[in-house]
């Protein structure tokens, strides 16, 4: 059952595909193979390097899209235009919607190599056309969790805002957005994640509206004027320090906040602490927001900082712009199948995951074709996301949001202290996988 | 005038917008200072670590969408609910359409650090708002036409295919498409780039073909029926010799082509060729896809191949996902204003952009705030893309991407020969930046 947002809906997601999966559905539907009942898993062969642990994000994304990808009209006629004209394809899309059943971890779930982190069960028609648009969805979104997560993390405590939307594609910087918030980003600058998905949003000035005024205090005034003295205030267009002490002037000790932009931000955020603190501003914030990373945070953790500002960095996945998951056929009629080439990590058949835990903390990642013997501590990785095409549990996207945030706090909470280090290292749980059952 | 293009209208794009941008706008109703005429500049203070030159890509979409941009009904209730309350700023959004004039660089064009690739001129609050949209799309596209360039250079006359829709979000993936095309790429994947943008879609099948069926050879005689003798057999999911055979024995030596997708390529595209000759499939075209960039598609400039399926490296921008354009207020009311930033290229005023050549090869970037004086071979690389909101010339999106592609072939011909050393190296144009004319 749909849940209705109040939005108008999105346009069809259908031909945010390959054309392959098309080719390879009409080639099956005229040799017959097309209704063999298939699995298919999306999974990742390796972290990004360096990473200890991967976030998956995009899921609910994902089950936001499925009803809506049907071939419509327009989509149809699109196809025909592309030379895709086979008459028993097009009348086999007219009908289709997906009718199979789709399993995975739980968005804001962590992840580690080979975790199944989607199960497509379905004909092999129905299951191959929605491998484009969930490896898209999945492979942006937990790239951006992924990285948004370590700077979560060398944040400590401290507030981190999204403010990346204008370094990236506009629609993927509302994704970006929505991940940011899922593993712990308290706002975004971006008013569409805040439409879609209540993704708190917040901004205040940029260097522009200083420039746009005669002086440096006319703009403070006005702002304070139209946003109250709490607002945050930019104080870096001409000088830092006249900026500060004009900056209290206006809004006097109650001034909410200053927001550095440039300069060498450990001395500059030192320097601005004393002399907020000289002018009584003793419970003004300081926000820096240049070009920062998780490592540019983890160096200011020393410094009177009260919260980052994170770009192109984070929209970009710092370093890691996706995460190189698969979605690969598994099973068919009941036979595992797998690709016979080396070095890849492929088990045929359907997977069952489990992670293992002692004393609360995560230890490993069990990653079977059969039956795992369950201790007491296990968590079965697995949920149920769609049956018979229809989404269990439908919430709306904002709530979906609000339990994927829940949901990756609490698991992220068991890892070993040594996943949350920066430095490059190995996964911080193995993967045991096995052909067999595990006990 | 809008052009119809017969498609669904998109959502109003008003909300890919960054919230100070708003914070902004009511501050300045508020103050009179909302009207004030404003130059604003999109540059890039440098491109990408090593690269020669940019590519500016973009400018279509962001002209397609800014008819869009409207504050209707449903966006203004957004607003509110994010405590976008003040009634001023509310009703201006109401009211607001573009009505500014912006010129820019032809889609297409190079890029170097400094070139003013967008100047919009409008009221502060006209300009402002446009801010994160355009660096969005202009930030995006520029990435993934930068890299693809490199990649059509690496790959000579050999066609390269775009196939990373997977790799990025799905909407991104779209544009990333349109981009590639748009420097030489013969062809995509994505069927939703056919649809807006015409570009050339292309696709057979995946491994998931073969392992559905019971044999390779069924998997292969399923496909030519379906798709002729002229299609692209997968020859890799067992044995490539094996698979080659087969792929020659069901299609016969009219086979189109084959596609290699893991193992060292230029040691199996060698053997692959050798025995489809001897299998007298002489015509019988290799293509290769996997995980290339730039430097593989090099690395393979000696072996018997065809053509070059791209993803990831593709769509991420090969290394550099975004172009760091940002978009500055230089004029105010006839003044020209700068942050003072130490160590970032800020000069006030509205430029004016001349390529200058000699022998027909590009010499240099002229960015000046005042005249140049025109030699015979200068080209202005400023054309007038909007007047009084309206779009200047405008044409159905698929004729906007067929126009800017001409305009890059043309225009990166004239590049001196060390452009295309895909080696780190300065950019291969020196920006000439002057506040005053240039002689």
């Amino acid at each position: 059952m749909a849940v209705d947002t109040g939005l108008t809906p999105p346009p069809s997601p259908a031909l945010f595909t390959d054309r392959y999966e098309l080719t390879m559905v009409a080639a099956a539907l005229a040799d017959g193979t097309a209704d063999r009942q298939c699995v298919f898993e999306v999974f990742a062969r390796r972290l990004p390097h360096g990473r200890r642990y991967g976030v998956l994000a995009g899921t609910g994304r994902l089950l936001e899209a499925l009803p809506h990808f049907r071939f419509g009209d327009d989509e149809l006629a699109a196809l025909r235009e592309q030379g895709l004209t086979d008459a028993r394809l097009l009348d086999w899309l007219a009908d289709f919607r997906f009718s199979g059943d789709i399993d995975g971890y739980a968005e804001g779930e962590l992840y580690f190599p080979g975790s199944p982190v989607l199960t497509v069960r379905a004909s092999f028609a129905e299951g191959v056309l929605l491998e484009t648009l969930a490896l898209s969805v999945l492979n942006h979104d937990s790239a951006i969790a992924s990285a948004a997560a370590r700077m979560i993390s060398a944040a400590c405590e401290r507030p981190c805002i999204e403010m990346g939307s204008r370094r990236t594609h506009e629609e993927a910087a509302v994704a970006a957005a929505r991940a940011a918030h899922l593993v712990g980003f308290a706002a975004s600058s971006n008013l569409e994640a805040g439409r879609r998905y209540a993704v708190p949003t917040t901004g205040t000035s940029a260097h522009a509206f200083t420039l746009l005024h005669d002086d440096e205090r006319s703009a403070f005034e006005a702002q304070v004027a139209a946003l109250g003295k709490d607002t945050t205030l930019l104080v870096d267009t001409y000088d830092v320090e006249e900026g500060i002490r004009t900056a209290v002037e206006v809004a006097g000790p109650e001034l909410g906040g200053i927001r550095l932009d440039s300069g060498d931000l450990p001395t500059l955020a030192t320097r601005a602490r004393e002399l907020l603190d000289e002018l009584g501003a003793t419970g003004t914030r300081i926000v820096v927001t240049s070009d920062l990373d998780e490592y540019a945070i983890a160096g200011l953790a020393a410094a009177p900082v009260d919260g980052y500002g994170v770009g192109t960095s984070l929209v970009t996945g710092s370093g890691a712009p996706t995460v190189g998951m698969v979605y690969k056929l598994v099973e068919r009629d009941g036979v595992p199948v797998a690709k016979r080439s080396e070095g890849k990590l492929s088990v045929g058949g359907r997977k069952s995951a489990v992670r293992r835990h002692r004393d609360g903390v995560s230890t490993a990642e069990l990653v079977t074709a059969g039956p795992v013997a369950a201790r007491p501590d296990d968590r079965d990785l697995l949920v149920p996301l769609v049956r018979g095409g229809e989404t269990c549990d439908p919430v709306s996207p904002a709530e979906a949001l609000r339990l994927a945030r829940a949901h990756h706090e609490q698991v992220r909470a068991a890892l070993p202290p040594e996943a949350f280090a920066l430095s490059r290292g190995e996964p911080v749980l193995d993967t045991v996988t096995a052909r067999e059952g595990l006990r």
